[in-house]
């Protein structure tokens, strides 16, 4: 494939005007101002668009769509006791697989190839990635607030086990097997550390949500005397590469803990501004050097997987708390939304357009009227773009989004599906 | 113009399945579950959509579209006096004409039926205003902060007196002239007094900056002892219909003046968040009962006119500010978004998709993937939108915006132009 006469966003956020680049199989194998001569293969035609490297996701729960706007207007505590939880309890794998299908096309329109999840049901999700040529770091969210539970014998082990061995019978590197302990406020502390020695005696990473709410913090510290970032530390959790979701409240040595530990935060702002949280300290985490992703959090608390909208609100909500317009320029939340979080995936040839990387692409069309002037490249793309903007999503060299088009999705049949879902669920909720 | 089968919110803001609205010239004349029999005029079929009152953006520049993402990465000082004024300062009638017809159409596609604009060059927005079919209360922004320049001898007055007199010759209720004052940072007493008294002796609204940035608040302070609220009220401003944009920091008895003196507030969280400014207190404003609206200010600080964006901003921000998942309603975002705006425009009959209303309506497409399923109407309409789910636009009866097509805008003729202008305004600025 050849991407022709494009404007690129290339590894160091630098614009390059009217360039050229080759995909052959899943790399990029060459970018630059002369076009090759006689190229037989597919050509896309560049101008007006903007190339920039595809976004990762490093926080969903992609099965939610089915459960999008769900219970509104409820106490954090009552949505989920009354509403989230129940209707999850009734999700088999199949309704997990069109929930997942959903979901990965409003990531695909949003520019993300790829995306880090948390939930059960893995066959189904699994199913879901598979088919549509997204990358996922899949895991299986435990939890066992009384300690009652057997982690080897239940279905996260078996699921994160399953996952394993279908990665490694159809050898790919697009999907990878996380572990997942879901919180310090469902889990017990000997399980914990079960769960996280075992994951650290594999190469797999870790992913849990941690620091989210002003009462995870008090519980935690009632329990055990520690904040949640300390529990983590103590249990061995942070052995492993790990991805902690929001860490809205970090105090004391949490930052320095994170730092060392090169714990990456998957910062979620539109859920932690929706379910009341707070907002997270993306300034100190930075001015710590901490590895800061950007995530979407599930479609129940957001209400949708666009990346683009969570990208600019980020952008947008540390200038206004930190009353700096300086900060965060466009640059830096580009490599929040790719770079950093490739790396925490671990991910070593995906995050950036260069020569050798993964052909991970997403071109904007910068034709659409409220993309016009363009005075600024990047500023249109961070401030002003949305989803919509998208025209062309690229995974691994493979096209999977054009258009409008979904080249692996059968968006009428999912759309059929999740409603079909949503009334038997509803049924059996209220039965 | 009969819309059928669709899915209403209604001047309650609830929420009424499969019914039928019926518009009469500029006015909604029926709504209700019977369809009309042998309706010979056009019929809009409503099914798996969603009719709501058009939204209204009360703070705008809206020829700033010229200026989206111009000068970006600069401190405040830098930005206005290096960059945008200087741009400005080049600006035709005709430049501030194609501003405003790419800022309207931005505006429609994000559900904008009217919108409160300060700026300069009034024959340019008055000329795009006018030919699009959008309603408008437009305003030159006074600012002398040397107070040298005679008001009633100058610009603003001159263009507010050409505005009324042409409203008053095409006898159209659809643009309002209002009255202007940049802010307290430009002008000076002696002319923020004359003009107010002048406001005061008309039917004309004011539209004010006020009490954005903390600075302003420490100048204030320092050059005449009072916050630039109690300024304000000391000048006689707050004696006129008032829309006082952004708000970001009020203290003491400023509440309280703002509701004793039934002064709207033009909430612009993007803005005030791109620029640094802060976050407004909305929370304290509505416990205030002070009337409260939503603007995107100009695109060179959003940098966009997308109410819907500007919408799920507000709606999502101050539940974490505020710690209140809570706080804010899907029922209030409405409210604050449509008729609260029309009582301050001065639009009695606007605000709310009632019988004898004004026909604005704006319709939602339900059936995109994203949107889907719906558990909550209002809920995926005020947090899973985007400005691209609007398919049908109405202003007065009239449909300016459908599926992508402007009705009264050459969209390709004003993008040509805005490159134009963009290129010679650069050229004339460098030199």
């Amino acid at each position: 494939m050849l991407i022709k006469n494009i404007t690129l966003i290339d590894e160091n956020y630098d614009v390059i005007k009217d360039t050229n680049i080759v995909i052959e199989g899943k790399k990029i194998s060459y970018i630059g101002k002369e076009i090759p001569e006689n190229y037989n293969g597919y050509i896309y035609d560049g101008r007006n668009k903007v190339a920039t490297t595809g976004f990762i996701n490093t926080h969903c729960h992609v099965p939610m769509t089915l459960l999008r706007g769900y219970g509104e207007g409820l106490p954090l505590d009552r949505w989920l006791g009354e509403k989230i939880w129940p209707f999850e309890s009734f999700l088999t794998d199949e309704d997990c697989y069109y929930g997942s299908l959903l979901g990965i096309s409003e990531m695909f329109k949003s520019g993300v190839v790829s995306f880090n999840d948390m939930y059960f049901n893995l066959e189904g999700i699994l199913k879901a990635v598979y088919e549509t040529g997204i990358k996922a770091n899949l895991s299986y969210g435990y939890a066992d607030i009384e300690g009652r539970k057997d982690y080897f014998n239940g279905n996260a082990y078996k699921e994160t086990k399953m996952l394993n061995e279908y990665i490694k019978n159809i050898n790919t590197d697009r999907i990878r097997a996380d572990v997942s302990i879901h919180a310090v406020y469902t889990s017990c502390e000997d399980s914990v550390k079960k769960i996280s020695e075992y994951c650290n005696n594999t190469d797999m990473n870790m992913h849990i949500h941690l620091s989210e709410t002003e009462l995870e913090i008090k519980e935690c510290k009632r329990r055990f005397g520690v904040t949640p970032v300390e529990y983590f530390l103590n249990c061995g959790t942070f052995k492993s590469n790990t991805i902690a979701a929001h860490c809205v409240y970090l105090e004391g040595d949490d930052f320095d803990i994170l730092r060392e530990n090169n714990v990456t935060v998957a910062h979620c702002p539109s859920s932690n501004l929706k379910l009341g949280s707070g907002i997270a300290p993306l300034k100190s985490m930075l001015e710590h050097d901490i590895n800061v992703t950007i995530g979407t959090d599930g479609a129940a608390s957001n209400n949708n997987l666009n990346m683009i909208e969570e990208i600019n609100l980020a952008a947008l909500l540390h200038k206004g708390v930190n009353k700096d317009p300086l900060f965060l320029s466009t640059k830096e939340v580009m490599k929040i939304a790719s770079l950093n979080a490739a790396k925490a995936q671990g991910r070593n040839d995906c995050g950036a357009i260069k020569v050798g990387n993964r052909a991970d692409i997403v071109i904007y069309d910068f034709d659409r009227p409220h993309m016009q002037p363009v005075h600024d490249v990047l500023a249109n793309l961070i401030y002003s773009a949305q989803s919509d903007d998208i025209c062309l999503t690229i995974i691994d060299g493979d096209i999977v989004y054009k258009d409008g088009i979904f080249t692996n999705i059968d968006m009428e049949k999912v759309c059929y599906n999740i409603n079909r879902i949503k009334k038997e669920k509803l049924k059996m909720v209220t039965k």
